[in-house]
């Protein structure tokens, strides 16, 4: 089962790729990792989705947390928070094409950003579930590329 | 200043940890860092932006490309190519705030996905300059909480 753990650390050299280390010598794969910038410009933040057990799960945030340089480690899979990914899709579309997926784009409120001679490129964001529907649907027109974000979560409330 | 890689590795444990420790020692940061699966499920995809000069990135990217599992890096910062960040703002708002900072989320195509007692979590994609003015923004309510997703890009065209 995948779990989302959201992580604070120092803004450092080498901090992530010891998490990374820490994490592949347990030898489960990271699903996704979304690293980026914190208000504090001394602090990174990482949300990082594995697929493990709880157990699992738990022992690698313990040993997280002995890590110098990390601060906090939450696990938010079981707690109530809301998780987005970002993904931009490069769709193939001749001229005839383009108005049936700017609908279906409009559909799953995603936004057109790029249109070429054969291609357009959409910005969505959403859940799994919902990037997943809206792949299945575009694959129809051929995707010529994907980039995805990985998720991110917060707490509700 | 800011670059842009776009870098196609193995879906396997450890690869990620070979990335991130080139960089780190080659002792510069990494501003973000966007992994997540492919349409391939033996492949994964990394958005790295790092902040150095071109010339310790073209050296990094040649390294890069001699790891065992990396598959393909492509230097995207002087193509012509589209980027996005996701974010997710919680703000602190009374009831008496909330019109204020939904009208905000509207002029910058935000969404709001949470609505609690004290706060309003906004959902927002776009490039770092949108996402900044909207933090700016933002900040005048009090910034509870900023979960970014880091930087994703994808070529023109």
């Amino acid at each position: 089962m995948s779990r989302i753990l959201s992580i604070w650390v120092d803004n450092k050299p080498g901090v992530l790729a010891r998490i990374a280390g820490l994490v592949s010598r347990r030898g489960f794969n990271i699903e996704s990792l979304a690293v980026s910038d914190t208000e504090d410009t001394t602090r990174s933040h990482v949300t990082m989705v594995v697929d493990a057990d709880e157990i699992i799960v738990e022992q690698v945030t313990k040993q997280l947390n002995k890590l110098i340089n990390v601060y906090k480690v939450s696990d938010l899979t079981d707690a109530d928070h809301i998780d987005r990914e970002l993904v931009l899709f490069k769709v193939s579309a001749e001229a005839a094409q383009r108005g049936e997926i700017i609908e279906l784009a409009s559909i799953f409120r995603a936004r057109i950003v790029d249109v070429a001679a054969n291609t357009l490129t959409v910005e969505a964001t959403g859940t799994t579930d919902k990037l997943e529907a809206m792949e299945n649907l575009l694959d129809a027109y051929g995707i010529k590329e994907i980039i995805r974000s990985g998720k991110i979560a917060i707490p509700r409330g």
